[in-house]
């Protein structure tokens, strides 16, 4: 998908949202365990609730890989599941070497059909580039996470007085462009979104850490939005487990169709 | 697999060789294709040929997750078939904040029982704790890799006047132990080995390079060795694609002994 089709979306639907779909078997209905596969019926199921009111839908590997071959059944079923025009990122953080990474690519955008996938910079430019060749693919860089543990290597200073994420940023904006690069920027981090905007006016950031994690979204939106929103939000367990019995899914309505309407406002307040 | 029996295994096999287990359909021998699952196939021959000269074996994930979850089967039953003398790694560059880097423990250590995985440091401490606390499993960070992106942010110099893989060795040697955190330090970084080994003389580092990526072997038992040994060794194409074709078996058992008998020499000259 490209970024004009995304900026689309999020107009007509007025939202930024991108909800996660993170399915944690301990965490899921009772009454889902005796479905085949409790995943992808969870993962339907929210689907069908939120997809007028989210752009984006985030799968977070770990989630699925835990359950070994069976979860990366229920990923793909999920994938296909997901209407086409909504943006699909698989939330993977995979980094490695060159040949390795090429791997990784077709993993995600050819043997599934991701429109986007997240990366750990660590190891540098040919980790990455692989991920760019692909049209109408996008590679999503960690750069400031939402996490405690961020504070240990992405915010220390570098020689050049800049923090590693800095850093990050501004190195690898020049890799690919505006059109196939976002950053993950975590919600938890308040002005330094709007250090982050600065630096890349036009690239999107995928921000986590709205809601369990803390963050304040209109903060996000009035230090984050740019002239093509530039922003997806995630919000995970704020959504999807807004109730724990057979009312998930109505509930999960109701928590992403507050956050759209919360969304709508940012938009006509801060987009433009 | 606790360190003393990886050592013994050193000591008896008179090696620090590690097998890389990464299977391109695209390489393997042709008459494989027709087996029901050729990547198990190679691998099992490889490790049929290549058992008594190396002490682990690491399968980087990205060869498996490209054939989706029929690649993550590949991958099980390979584990499966290593004699569970041998240290088994993971090779799969993880890294996520805490609840979700939780759920990636449970898949290589519990899922699947790997004796350990590789973790990308990025997003700090909380990204890699989860794996310190599974008895007898390792956490393998990367530090220094091998590739030409390792100068992009890894030797990057902070303000301390510390470049970056220094400043991640340091703060992540206090997170657990010598007895269960390895890391990995490329072979193609020369007498940076050395400075590693100053900073934790006492933990294993798991080194890529050697061979297809130009690391001379010797350098690294120079420079990297200690008491313990403290080396584990990758080699994948030089051993696994030695042949393409019928005889590709024999073919990596003759270079996988080439290595033995090469490392038996730096263990006797170095170790001690």
């Amino acid at each position: 998908m490209n970024k004009q089709t995304l900026f689309r979306q999020i107009k007509n639907k007025s939202s930024f949202l991108c909800v996660g779909l993170d399915p944690d078997l301990n965490k899921l209905p009772r009454h889902l365990l005796k479905e085949a596969d409790p995943m992808f019926e969870f993962n339907k199921q929210i689907i069908d609730s939120t997809a007028d009111f989210a752009v984006a839908y985030k799968s977070n590997l770990a989630f699925y890989e835990v359950l070994g071959p069976k979860g990366w059944e229920s990923l793909q079923k999920t994938l296909d599941y997901i209407p086409r025009e909504i943006f699909t990122i698989a939330d993977a953080k995979r980094g490695d070497i060159g040949n390795t990474a090429n791997l990784y690519a077709k993993t995600f955008f050819e043997t599934m059909d991701f429109d986007a996938v997240t990366l750990a910079p660590y190891m540098g430019k040919d980790s990455i580039m692989p991920f760019l060749e692909f049209r109408g693919k996008w590679a999503i860089l960690l750069a400031l996470t939402s996490n405690k543990g961020s504070a240990d290597f992405q915010l220390l200073e570098l020689h050049s007085d800049k923090p590693l994420y800095q850093e990050v940023i501004e190195k690898s904006k020049t890799w690919g462009s505006d059109e196939n690069t976002m950053y993950v920027i975590g919600a938890t981090v308040g002005e330094k979104i709007q250090t982050a905007r600065q630096l890349v006016p036009e690239h999107f950031f995928l921000v986590p850490g709205v809601g369990a994690q803390g963050g304040d979204l209109e903060e996000v939106a009035k230090y984050g939005m740019n002239s093509s929103c530039g922003l997806l939000v995630n919000s995970s367990r704020g959504i999807i487990y807004a109730s724990s019995n057979a009312d998930f899914g109505k509930a999960a309505q109701v928590e992403a169709q507050k956050m759209q309407q919360e969304m709508q406002q940012y938009l006509e307040k801060y987009c433009g």
